[in-house]
């Protein structure tokens, strides 16, 4: 039997060893289009700001590594140019001798990924403009910054590997000036989330410029000295990462006639095969099914592509395998000294689908508020308003939220409701949670908002329509006003409550919502009727406030 | 209507504050037969180690805040004497002025919490022995400290809270020994866990006497200056605190003919309610239904007991409530720099319970490998041989313990198998997990355990009746040897491996179990019949071997 793999990293290097390990006597052989079989993509941004000490410490593993543990041979400068389905071949080329040759499988593993989105693509890129996709893009941006004595960069992208470049340019004494065509940030969150990590740069001291696209290079030999912005300001610059987002390798899949799904993406069964059974594709070229809409998608992630592969090379070894399951599309990002993170749907993708939902947000600490240390977290649930049932999570913090949008993820994994996320039996000590965990206290108030309890109004809420009653101490006032409130700080409601119209519609409004609740179910119970909490309170309200101007 | 609790620690201040919010009319009072109606009695071992500073933080809620923002009166010092389930009343004493008192209730919650158990009991502790429960306990213990200049301490006991003393205490520069009756400490783990925190408390100069139990003190003007074990040794001392579990305070509604379980805890439905519906009962003094076993338990613990206040508040003032859902025990402690954290059974009790199972214990790094400060851990999942359902995971390590044992208990919650565990779709990025999370890698062991991989054996099982093949590094080998073991290293093997014996039984053995799966997949695949994987490697072996002589 012959296993043949085509593409190390993304998931092919995990096909390739799990095949062996299921089946002693196949011959499984890896071609890589590139020169190094498997390396730590994710970790590339961190070795650009030296976090990373050691440039071997990205290369995970080695042709002879390979070779020595797994008897899997690695062809590396090998293009895969054409798959014959028929025959079981596929036609490659020698990238060093230039030579062809046509290799026979018996079961074949695509992991060729995916290339980077080139904007400005109409030039050559200047010597300076890289993306941070491969090893050779970080060997290159590093001498630039070496050489060059770079003092200023642009980064072209808000997602995820641009918010870590940001951050590591950042650490080597760059400054840095983000694009983002997007009038927000990470656009896998919504946007009040999305607003505390621009703020949160901004305090860094990273420039902003949201809605903005890349339009240009201005290049003086051969070197971009500033790029001009779709708004026709121009950046003055000695670098430009872009990572602006990833377009899945699928030509040498669809040249051979393989399905492709409506994501643009391979279409894969549970076994990660293809529409033809003795060829297999995994990683960022392939789409799965999402969790929440039960419909195929792609979201390129490192987790994925490495449980896909294992599971493709369990099954071309073997002949039988685990199942892929369902993806959420859980993720997550250090910004400096903020954690973000989420999982499922956001609100902006689920009003795009028609689906409805609801959606409540707490401000919580990692740990007991007793306990020294305790760090605050934004955490927000989506849920449907007819059964509860979970549709995303988001976090954006210090300490952890990769706890808690795991928990939630783990919970959507078995299409758990808001009243199952409150029951969940969560460890409790003091350095590590709560007795009310912040996972319970957003279920709390999603299972709140789904039954009798005064209504959540989002944070974007115009509170100029409303009776606005400020639960808040007078010192949270002064350290973060709220103009137009009625201060009657909630220890004081039971007594001057009657200073407020009952016939008004209210908004109750505190830091976190927690005290709001307690206020606004006051009202209720004593003749307001129409009484609205403000989800996430002041926390998140003051952040979206002070956000930059897009 | 007339609400009335009984307790406010342990889910009774929950109870009343929930009552509140769904019902603005009720009459609420809460009674206390101490003098704080709610305070973090999970804190106080930090206030004694100064970690908390301040004393006034372990106080959550006044009697004042009580009343000023719930409008729920708090009655201190008031000690409940016997229930009239007939009249609904209570009998109680005003402990301040010895006056009688009846109390008509609509609804009544108990929250009377559990009483330490007191071992030597015969005669009157003297004054510098105390428990660590209570407020006032806390005063005693930090007085005799302060006082006594105490430069030596026994604990007694070595579950959750009594190694949180012996670290708090050593934190303070006293020479603790901790005097444990079984032949581990902190039971709810299996013994391989409990060693890794035995021997690292041993490296902190903890001096630990296990599988001895308190028999008396050595007394001299009312200060214990020794305690006398059941092994005949005597231990000087400045100080004891006695952490040897807790007994449910049920007498008062046992006395009222609620119904007690086999557990020993009051039998309370999905909505608190005892075998009388108008009276409720949370927290510590209740059984609740197991995850697991699906048969009432006692574990107390505050998560649950708060949570289950806020469902006995919400029925008792609403006439509904969500449902309490079951419990695994999920639980977690602090011990120096490391973290141990269980949810579900544990082996022991499996076996006492005559549940089949089976087992894999990985070691992984908290975050990627190749991210600096990856601390490394070990998590063991245990699971149903026979439909691969999730029966229990232990963790003890540094770094995401926690988060690691909230995603097991989180995936317990919906009965999840090894199978569905493998497939969960958790948050990665460098700073925070790896591609294939150690979930992940604790879940594909135990996959394949229960496929036809080759089987898993325990960390105790006598190597002299196998082959033993390892297959680490020479440095590894030298740092941590493995006598009587074939060394041949894990590149080496698919050309050495025929120096084996392919007839006589091989366990193969690495560091963390990873490579010697590899390895033995190897050799089944190569005409050995009965192939073994140590699981956990050496990484655990060793610390079983230099663990301490119970």
């Amino acid at each position: 039997m012959r296993i043949v793999v085509v593409g190390g990293v993304a998931g092919g290097a995990s096909a390739a060893a799990r095949a062996r390990r299921v089946n002693p006597d196949a011959e499984i052989t890896i071609f890589e289009k590139g020169e190094y079989v498997s390396f730590a993509n994710c970790g590339l941004p961190y070795h650009v700001g030296g976090e990373i000490a050691e440039r071997k410490d990205l290369l995970v593993a080695t042709p002879e590594l390979f070779w020595n543990r797994f008897r899997v041979a690695v062809k590396t400068r090998h293009e895969i140019k054409s798959i014959d389905r028929e025959r079981q071949t596929i036609e490659a080329i020698d990238l060093s001798s230039g030579q062809s040759l046509s290799i026979p499988y018996d079961r074949l593993i695509l992991s060729t990924g995916s290339e980077p989105n080139r904007p400005a693509s109409k030039v050559p890129w200047p010597s300076n403009v890289s993306h941070l996709w491969t090893l050779p893009d970080m060997d290159r941006v590093l001498e630039t910054i070496r050489v060059n004595k770079v003092e200023s960069a642009v980064v072209i992208g808000g997602g995820f590997v641009g918010l870590e470049v940001v951050e590591q340019l950042h650490r080597q004494g760059i400054g840095v000036t983000l694009v983002e065509r997007n009038a927000q940030v990470l656009m896998p969150l919504d946007r009040e989330f999305a607003r505390i990590v621009e703020k949160h740069m901004q305090d860094k001291g990273i420039e902003l410029r949201l809605s903005a696209d890349l339009e240009e290079f201005i290049i003086e030999s051969d070197r971009a000295t500033a790029v001009k912005l779709s708004d026709g300001t121009e950046i003055q610059t000695d670098l430009v990462i872009v990572g602006a987002g990833v377009q899945p390798r699928i030509s040498l899949a669809a040249n051979a006639g393989l399905a492709i799904g409506k994501s643009g993406g391979v279409s894969v069964n549970e076994s990660m095969q293809t529409s033809d059974p003795k060829i297999y594709a995994v990683g960022d070229m392939v789409e799965l099914i999402h969790g929440v809409v039960n419909e195929p998608v792609r979201i390129p992630l490192a987790g994925p592509a490495n449980r896909g592969g294992r599971i493709a090379g369990e099954h071309a070894g073997r002949g039988d395998s685990a199942s892929m399951g369902k993806i959420l599309g859980t993720s997550i990002v250090r910004v400096f000294d903020l954690t973000a993170a989420c999982t499922g749907l956001n609100e902006k993708t689920l009003i795009a689908r028609n689906v409805p939902f609801k959606s409540a947000i707490v401000q919580a600490t990692h740990h007991a508020g007793y306990y020294p240390g305790a760090e605050p977290m934004q955490l927000k649930v989506i849920y449907s308003p007819t059964d509860g049932k979970l549709l995303g999570g988001q976090a954006v913090g210090g300490e952890g939220v990769d706890k808690r949008i795991d928990v939630i993820a783990t919970a959507m994994h078995f299409g758990s409701t808001v009243w199952q996320l409150a029951e969940l039996d969560l460890a409790y000590a003091p350095p590590y949670g709560s007795a009310k965990d912040p996972i319970h206290m957003a279920a709390f108030t999603a299972c709140n908002d789904l039954s009798d309890a005064p209504r959540l109004v989002s944070p974007f809420t115009d509170l100029s329509n409303f009776q606005v009653l400020d639960v808040r101490t007078s010192a949270e006032q002064s350290a973060l006003p709220l103009a137009n409130a009625v201060a009657i700080e909630i220890d004081a409601l039971p007594v001057r409550w009657t200073e407020l119209d009952p016939a008004k519609p209210t908004v109750v409004v505190c830091h976190s919502g927690k005290r709001a609740h307690i206020g606004a179910c006051w009202l209720r119970g004593h003749g307001f009727r129409d009484v609205a909490n403000l989800t996430g309170g002041m926390s998140i309200r003051s952040l979206m406030e002070r956000g930059p101007s897009a």
